[in-house]
């Protein structure tokens, strides 16, 4: 990796932008991850590189139904994989969510090298390598595991396209998303959609997780029950218009 | 590349990706220029994906500008190269300016593949392979030609860096700029800053290339005097604002 200065002012932003490369490089992203890394920058841009409100809010919510689920699965692709594998690991101990890979540019190859990443992040099992079952899609990204994503009754699907979160909805499941467009089709179909960048939504939600586990069970269904998510979804866009009007100011536009 | 139907309502946004996709592929593009893809895939997303009315004010002045010059470079990165290398001869040659290859991640290679899609796309003449003089920079990226850029009085530098953007301004010279972010630093340093896709912005360019050489030099005179970037900068982050409001209320967020 390049070395960059800790004092950089977009330090986090540029060591995911290595990150996501050197996941390219490794065979765990495909190329088309690093137009995806580039298209979350521009979001996480406009709402000033911080977790929003918005954010904590959604995020709340999520690690609450992660808690009450039966059967959570947190979903990883090769961008996940190469930004936060340490991090999805720890949100899996703690939530007692299972892990399975599922890939839009599905490659045998790059499923086994994310399983491999994962376990070296201290994972000790992954599901993904042997799909037993199909969602309702074209495509390689139909394929899943009967006990994982199939069954799953709540899943995170952080930096999933809108098809998969749409046909995962339909199917009736609780459905968490992780996009820093709050406009994408992945945001508008998801049941929580969290508008924050990976790493740190992953870090908030660990966090949260060890505190809400202590909860009462009734405290953790009373935060889902009154979680509203087109609330949080406008709250992000208010979120990026109010960093837009503080820019112009600042920059005497 | 993928097959995209014509028909797709992003199907432009999806075939510049392709292209850049290819450009990698083919040695001409940096894989970092992938994430500037996808960084400016979002911005593009955010005012509609169309050229708005202030692009098309400063598209108007940039064009004045290049006509006027006396010696007018327009400089070539690789995503330039990989995007619209037939459109960049094209206002070459309509505005009379030379062609300049210049890459952040500079090797030899790439300057010569990029030299030779240029040539493949009608350039009888490109620059940057034997450069002889020097920009106040660090890395590769301040090597230039003295009959190029160095002693250009305008230089069009789309999708450049804001260090370099910032270096060319200095040395007194009419920077313009193609950059869908109107708060990066390329977009503030920039004397004409032209907020929209490349494609687009090319396209336009050369229209009113053709347009503008009939008119007298003094009404180009006047098109650059009377023209304001901060109103251009400020206009496109309204244009941004404008296109929020309108998702709300459509999505009924």
């Amino acid at each position: 990796m390049t070395e960059i200065p800790k004092d950089h002012p977009r330090y986090e932003s540029l060591i995911a932008r290595e990150k996501v490369t050197a996941g390219v490089k490794m065979g765990i992203t495909s190329i088309q991850g690093l137009i995806s890394q580039g298209r979350g920058e521009s979001f996480d841009y406009l709402i000033g590189e911080r977790s929003t409100k918005s954010a904590l809010y959604a995020e709340r919510a999520a690690v609450a139904a992660l808690l009450l689920a039966k059967n959570p699965v947190i979903s990883v692709n090769g961008n996940v994989a190469a930004l936060a594998p340490e991090k999805v690991v720890a949100l899996a101990d703690v939530t007692g969510a299972k892990l399975e890979v599922n890939l839009f540019h599905r490659t045998e190859t790059r499923v086994h090298l994310i399983i491999e990443q994962l376990r070296a992040n201290g994972a000790s099992e992954v599901l993904g390598k042997n799909p037993d079952a199909s969602l309702e899609l074209s495509h390689a990204r139909r394929l899943v595991e009967s006990r994982g994503i199939y069954s799953a009754d709540v899943v995170l699907v952080p930096l999933e396209d809108g098809d998969r979160c749409e046909k995962l909805v339909e199917m009736g499941k609780t459905v968490i998303t992780i996009d820093l467009n709050p406009l994408s089709r992945t945001s508008r179909m998801a049941t929580i959609s969290i508008v924050d960048n990976l790493t740190r939504a992953l870090e908030n939600m660990i966090k949260l997780g060890v505190e809400l586990k202590k909860e009462r069970k009734e405290e953790l269904v009373k935060l889902i029950t009154t979680y509203d998510n087109k609330r949080a979804l406008s709250e992000a866009i208010s979120e990026i218009q109010e960093y837009l009007k503080t820019m112009t100011v600042e920059l005497e536009y």
